[in-house]
């Protein structure tokens, strides 16, 4: 069993460091109170900063909000690189940019820290059933040495590539999740203008050419306008922001990529950014005219 | 057992008259050379023409490519209403307009014919495994007597609504397949584009939330940019000016849906009619400069 | 002189029926009341219908909103072309389907009438002035004889090719109109978020490329939000509908005006169809949670 | 008469450095040995680098491409500020990112010299016949005694606020720009698709509310097929990407804005940035299948 340090346990990381605790890894989390007593409770404890929780671990695990929230985390005399012995594993389940993350693993290795990113799909119910698609890049040994633990908080683990590869795939996940879900809230509501039974209508769309993921996990939510994150509106459109600077950077045409960034912007700045992303259900009822 | 008449045996009414003659009925189909050939085989045969078909019919059931091609089979002195029986039921598997599907149950009635319309999801694929999902709309009894033949070429049959509404759930279902293709294929040439292997990339965006029939069943050719159809690209051309004619009609906004449709008729215009839908990756190939 | 039965006097017909009376012709017209009081002081009079109005009439010139308006004034017994004389000419001014303008050409000219499509752009203040910008269709003498009567609430008058030609290039206008008033909006909405002052930032764009109509007329009202028409969204959107309908089937690509086009009916799903159409002005403050 | 340093003498700073030493002034250019050339036959002279023409200078003007090349002149030990004297004033006519234009100020301001940003439309005509449109951010006195200078190379100088607010302003001169051609460029395969006469047809739309800057300069040339610049796929490409950050940084909704942005990164991406930006026409034809 190995000594994991776990950065970040909110709705994501909360669940995973409990996986990682339940199969009798010694967790030592950073989070407020009511994560920690969590973790408490399946046998992890707390620390008070990330220099205390990461000195002496085998594996450092982070999952925080956005590229900033690594570099703090990782860089500097309180950091992590800084702190842990050579050899330390830092595995990386942020949404980051992919530069960053390429950053990272060359200023992890200056100290001796293998460093992946691991970035994670699933949502939150993915991340509570430990079945959560992981998407990973890295050195191949740094990636063979966190798969163990990789595949304890998910279930479909692939090595897509060199460092910052997995927050390229990440990003393309990002997309089409964003799209997908406004797909289905335009399909929810062209069928209710039209009397159509919208349980009915998603039950068979399901079966087709036209099922998705959004359509098994969120659909239903969608439907009763229950907007509870899940994964917040705030947060994909950081990830949008990955999303169109990467394509932008390599020149790559995503025309229902950047207008589902905007309509996902339009619905932050209208105030709705602590709902779940399903939400741009509401952009779509606003244009219709019927909100 | 019933005596079918089967009218349209292409990619996807060919594979669904054969499981109905497998399943025991007796099938009269109209259909080129080749088609009934096959039909033969079966234990089924061919008619020279709809009157000749439907004549002693109990069931008919017509999947042809158009809303014209619909009333031309079913109106007229030659066609299914004029020279069927009063009590026979008519099954529309054609993807037409809503508004036509609901004046062709008028006029079944008329002739005392029950019509339910039953467009299909799934592609060839589906139509050939039996595994199509099928969204009918029409009468609660005729929907009933229609079900045992439908489960025969589908898993996922789902009454929606009254006459028309399974048209309404199959646009529906043409604006999300349409979208899933393209956000595939921007998402493949993002990756691409940062040097990711797109196979790795494909399996574990179709483990997590982007996970969509779309990476199921046409990513592998999508990647190896095999178009060979399938539902070709003029077809589902048809089937978005619908979508769009159905959304304007309900002023419901379809941002997503207008831009894939006007991909798809840029696609055709540039003649690639012929080719399968998911051949939109060509429009991101061209647009990203990497064609 | 002529005598001249007009038909449709609402804002934009209103001042070209005045000015045609202010240059001595005999104006007849088919109006409310209100309309038609006005153009009494100016000479003309009122006709209780149609029938009435053009019968004697050398010149029949309609401005009415929608292609089976006007159908139902050419067409019929109560008709123009039922009850003129043969050789009499007709100038349609309103905006319509360019195939509905070839049908008039034809059903006129079997009655002997010369019929040209001849729809104005310039907006109110346009017809006020007798400034309008006038693109017509029809055969080169149905022109050359409708001219004249064109100079008069005109200033730029081409004729740019067959019948229907007129409405198909006042499709083309109505699609840059539609895109540059939004164009302007987007300008706006950003300008003002970066504190700039609006005044002055628009006048310095209307002194280089981006220079436009819309800013030099409708500019200051919409910095100030006054959005009282003018051209109201209502009649615009139906236009849209033309141009939508016109590209797809050419196959022609209008990224921007099928945008465009959307937020135009989502502005009238909203309830704004009664506001003049530089109010997608809101549309852009909403999506920018400005409002 | 002043000196006046003049650093970027390329398509617009060749003509405008020669207008202002046309006018009296004593120009030192920065440029290549043609540009050079025709300068010194208007009576100014050549310097060897930034450093040589600054020292001694009263007004320093720079034209140059991007963010970091103004950054590249202006500051460092061979720079503007490191090399005038206090009092010097320093006029920007690059178009750059509002915010390093605002730190441009800051750093100006450290070394004693006065800097406004006064980026101009109108392009290669407007600055060839001095008739350019410029937007002129900066403290009022510096905008004061910038202005005479100013009013040598252009006809609409105006002052719109502090230190960034000229950028800002240009970036929404951009966006209507590049929005304008498209819509121009979409009118214009649609004419053409029926057939009718797109010198005709422009002529008429010049006229009324579709009239603009782009259809009186470029429409020609666009009809033409020729896109020699004038201005460069290349630079309204980055000129879209400040567009796109500025709204994206402060919520605003600019969804036409970002549809061109990315049919400009088309363009550029297919090996088109040395034409003339009105070569969008060249997208609209692709995608509509007539190229």
């Amino acid at each position: 069993m190995a000594r994991i340090a776990f950065i970040g346990m909110g709705i994501m990381g909360g669940p995973m460091a409990r996986h990682l605790a339940d199969a009798g890894h010694e967790v030592v989390g950073v989070a407020n109170a009511q994560a920690v007593q969590k973790l408490v409770e399946r046998g992890g404890r707390g620390a008070a900063n990330v220099r205390e929780a990461v000195t002496g671990a085998d594996v450092v695990i982070t999952m925080v909000p956005d590229s900033p929230d690594v570099e703090s985390v990782a860089l500097g005399s309180e950091g992590i690189y800084a702190n842990v012995a050579p050899g330390t594993l830092h595995i990386d389940c942020s949404t980051i940019r992919p530069d960053t993350a390429r950053a990272l693993a060359v200023a992890g290795a200056a100290s001796g820290v293998q460093v992946v990113d691991a970035p994670v799909s699933g949502g939150e119910s993915g991340a509570i059933e430990g079945t959560l698609s992981i998407m990973v890049g890295g050195e191949p040994d740094a990636v063979a040495r966190a798969t163990p633990y990789l595949e304890i908080v998910g279930k479909t683990i692939v090595h897509v590539g060199p460092a910052g590869s997995g927050q390229t795939v990440k990003a393309a996940n990002q997309l089409i999740v964003a799209g997908t879900i406004e797909l289905v809230a335009e399909a929810l509501v062209l069928v209710e203008a039209y009397g159509v039974d919208p349980r009915a209508a998603f039950t068979v769309l399901a079966g087709g050419l036209a099922g998705n993921a959004i359509l098994d996990r969120k659909g239903a939510a969608m439907i009763d306008r229950h907007f509870a994150p899940g994964f917040r509106v705030d947060l994909h459109h950081k990830d949008m922001g990955i999303v169109l600077a990467a394509a932008r950077e390599a020149a790559v045409a995503i025309p229902l990529g950047e207008r589902v960034a905007q309509l996902m912007a339009s619905l932050r700045a209208q105030g709705h950014g602590g709902l779940d992303h399903s939400a741009l259900l509401l952009q779509v009822e606003e244009a219709s005219g019927t909100r």
